[in-house]
């Protein structure tokens, strides 16, 4: 079917852009300067309307492969069944919430579900702050947590965006820990203290106003921000502060988690911490709306203060059940182990064209989340934005699906569904060498 | 299948209460005394682990009818097509939206698409605040509108309820414009007139302490407060009220929209009034988790401010086919004309209740969103709570689910399905009917 000219599709672009003009909110994007008209899916591969297979290495929630068939099975078998609430007895769940606990530490056993990773990281703002009594949080720049309102306020990539305000004054914003182009740089343990060191300032500043810190939160490696990998010990520091100060702290998995980091299931894993309180969303559903919060006891039933907590879809057994699939095919099919294996291999490819071409200033990543970072000189590490942005959508004409982002929008993001291989991860790095050969990045 | 015990599941009851206790958060509530065990559903019946077939009157989040066969046969198509996000082409997206926009007033033409209810009244208050530069918004007590930070705030039913520690300093909390036990009484314009001249009192107090009111959020017919409906021209004298003093008018349609009501398709229209922004949930997927915010282009142009709006899962592919199948099925089976009927229909055998037992104060309601208010005494109207949850539990153990609700706890709540039919009203009404001639619904 694929091939045949709107075979899924009986509007053309052009008319789709008006209604949509039209029809949806402004607020919403779309990628690409010509927009890609998506009509089909399959594993790591999305097709247009004129049937042009395109190499997805952009979308992770697609986690474990656009429409996996056994996912899509899972959701078919139980919305034939049965879909309700959690005021319902049901297996699904608790099974569920029982094989999501046994990828965690002990310890973090307590499961909330709920659609996405916003509202998860809605619902762990709240926990947390409930059980300290106190909204004073200390958050990293650069960070992206959600569209809730009360996410925007502690997400310094929006607050310090377009169209944003700032941060409110119970916000403690620290400066990107980035052994790159950070205030600190280098990814040894002396970078790493040096960015604890502010965030012990941040708690000193809480203290000294009188007031007591609540939480902390952060990505394990932060996405939004531009796939920055802290440097050594920071976040190990950060948290025996934040909880010395009795802060608690909140890691944000709704990007990493699930083993895309390759070497373990947890981005948290990799730092060698504990979080109080862990969110999880995007790739849980690989597609469908689900995610959850899990937390230690003692929290939960503090926040368990008479007020029910009741979410009309989270927990349902659809949802569940495609979680439950999703869990099981990062299992049966060794996607966290390709991830590491396939991701390695990317990661070297991406070193060679770092030494190829001038305009990369940097290469990091952990897994398949690996960031390429454009720069306009050696010196000052001037961002190439503009530069980054027309490399996406040069690897788009060539049928290569990734993104620009960071805070400077200077870099390539690669967070491919986890069954990609190696053949396409030579495909990838051998069209952005091509691409990068052209002259539009040449630099000083 | 059905009959045969544990067919659908592998846990007994224990089992699933001991592992609820130690996997969930215990803030999760359980429906009834002896919890009611799911394994299956099928129209307006839900069926329990021993094979016992229960007659819904409760679920209005599967408004179609449980396990749809043309919603599951949208969802498993799409499924295997394409899911993916707004970032890209699409045409189902722009198709429902324009569906969506075809059943609401001119004007109200701009989508935002959302996973839940409270994702998409949270956006609505972001929208809001942004439009007007404020903050200060006015709630009418007993509401609920949704579980982030952002919602509990403005959800009376929540910050005076079990855990709640009361309205912040921002929000204007107006007596409940309850015509059977409020502050005024009676259906009347006059009532009407005295619960707008409280908002009125509302925003002269905003303004007296030199604030801008923000925004107006209520529902057409109160859901969590008690199926309440207000006084005469209440709602419209509102909001000539607040968008006089530049406030914008928020109405929330997740509990009673895509024709529940019966005579209209939204419940805004059964107040002849015209919100500036309306919120859809609960019903919307028939269970699956998508929402939406609706609104004016002026004001969504306001919130195009540069900050971009994006929702991991809103507005996907098969979310969208869900909803466009959901509201397929309400046109195809005529389920509004039906919720008309049937409800007219069980309003008068519950009318017919009332006559007959004293306990019962008040029955109420439009379509197939009733409630039947249940007192201790017709004097001073003591809310009859534990009565009521008995009777709930009693009707469950004649195999017919509804709730209790209520800031009292004291309304019963039927609000089942739309494929209700005349005879399910029937066995409703007469199981009602000998659950209330039982001693201990006997009053003064």
């Amino acid at each position: 079917m694929i091939g045949q000219k709107n075979y899924y599709s009986m509007l053309t672009d052009k008319r789709i852009l008006e209604l949509r003009k039209r029809l949806l909110g402004p607020s919403f994007s779309l990628s690409y300067r010509e927009p890609l008209h998506t009509v089909q899916g399959k594993g790591q591969y999305l097709f247009d309307a004129n049937g042009k297979r395109y190499l997805d290495a952009v979308n992770n929630i697609s986690h474990v492969g656009h429409c996996h068939p056994k996912v899509i099975s899972a959701e078919e078998k139980q919305a034939r069944t049965l879909n309700t609430n959690t005021r319902y007895l049901n297996d699904i769940i608790v099974n569920y919430a029982q094989q999501l606990n046994d990828t965690l530490p002990e310890g973090l056993d307590v499961c909330y579900f709920t659609n996405s990773g916003s509202e998860s990281n809605d619902l762990a703002l709240r926990m947390a702050r409930n059980f300290t009594g106190s909204r004073e949080s200390i958050v990293l720049n650069g960070a992206y947590h959600g569209q809730t309102s009360a996410l925007i306020e502690i997400s310094p990539y929006k607050l310090y965006g377009p169209g944003g305000t700032g941060a409110p004054e119970f916000v403690s914003v620290i400066p990107m820990p980035d052994p790159y182009r950070g205030k600190f740089r280098g990814s040894d343990q002396k970078a790493g203290s040096q960015y604890a060191g502010l965030v012990l300032d941040a708690i000193a500043k809480i203290q000294d106003d009188g007031k007591q810190l609540g939480l902390f939160i952060a990505e394990a490696i932060m996405g939004s921000g531009g796939q920055i990998i802290y440097p050594e010990s920071f976040l190990q520091q950060a948290f025996e502060m934040v909880k010395k100060a009795g802060g608690l702290c909140i890691i944000d998995e709704v990007q990493i988690g699930f083993g895309r980091t390759g070497t373990h299931f947890w981005g948290f894993e990799t730092c060698d911490v504990t979080p109080d309180i862990v969110t999880m969303g995007k790739p849980m559903g690989n597609g469908h709306p689900i995610s959850a919060v899990i937390t230690r006891r003692d929290i939960a039933d503090a926040f368990d203060n008479g007020m029910e907590y009741f979410n009309s879809f989270g927990g349902n057994p659809v949802s569940c059940s495609i979680g439950q699939a999703v869990l099981d095919v990062v299992r049966e099919e060794h996607l966290q182990e390709n991830a590491l294996m396939v991701g390695t291999y990317l990661l070297e490819l991406l070193e060679e064209l770092k030494n190829k071409h001038a305009i990369i200033g940097d290469v990091r990543g952990k897994g398949l989340f690996l960031g390429v970072e454009l720069i306009k000189d050696h010196d000052e590490l001037i961002p190439a934005g503009n530069e980054a942005d027309l490399a996406a959508n040069l690897m788009k004409d060539n049928n290569i699906l990734i993104s620009n982002d960071g805070p400077d929008q200077n870099v390539l993001k690669i967070k491919p569904p986890l069954v990609f291989t190696k053949d396409n991860s030579l495909e990838l790095a051998e069209t952005l060498d091509r691409v990068l050969d052209q002259d539009n990045f040449k630099i000083g």
